[in-house]
């Protein structure tokens, strides 16, 4: 499969990988596809990022083509998801397959009965880049 | 897309119903997905649930094929997911997807860099059913 390399921020980068060094892949099953996507990522320097990229603590606006329907997740650290519905972790599955996206991407979420949903990126609500949240 | 429909427990569904009657399709994107789902399920009493068939408070054993690693996940209601890695939502997408899933059934998560990963029902470790738990 031939896939653009990811857009990633040289801190939320750093970031990462130090907390992937202290995770095993029965935590996290999507550890060594994430560690082979830095290696091959176009990494910038925060204040670089374009400003349609999802990074982290990003909020991103998706539409559900099948269904029409839209909603929004913010893309946070595991320690900031606690069990709030509208935040997702760059450890779960679908959290990693957020981070780097950019809008008009689509990816494939699984659904009931073996079904999967196409999820568009509409809009990156707020990034925290491109609000000169440098450091966050 | 034909597929097979889900085996579900008739208790499971009553508990289901009624939590998805207070929520709005922002708030589970799978929402009309899940609900199209039950309406063409096999369902059945608590006692007659195959020993396979993945039903909620399940813990299942997974294989991720392209990477030969294994993990398992519960699926729980959202009152006790509580922020434990090792539980899923039924109202996630991930958890929707499980339900009604039987041992050697295969689906597909997303993956970081716009890839997906192939995880394969291995074992259903725990059932609530097949261990007399019927009304848990």
């Amino acid at each position: 499969m031939s896939k653009p390399p990811l857009i990633l921020s040289s801190l939320d980068v750093e970031r990462i990988e130090g907390l992937l060094a202290n995770m095993t892949s029965s935590e996290f099953a999507g550890k060594d596809i994430l560690e082979g996507e830095i290696d091959r990522a176009e990494i910038l320097a925060p204040e670089q990022i374009p400003p349609t990229v999802v990074t982290m603590n990003s909020t991103v606006r998706f539409l559900i083509v099948e269904t029409g329907k839209e909603f929004a997740l913010t893309l946070v650290y595991p320690r900031d998801q606690q069990g709030f519905d509208d935040r997702v972790s760059v450890f779960a599955p679908i959290g990693s397959a957020l981070l780097g996206l950019s809008v008009g991407d689509e990816i494939n979420w699984p659904a009931p009965g073996g079904r999967t949903m196409t999820v568009r990126v509409l809009e990156v609500l707020f990034q925290p880049e491109r609000s000169g949240e440098l450091h966050r």
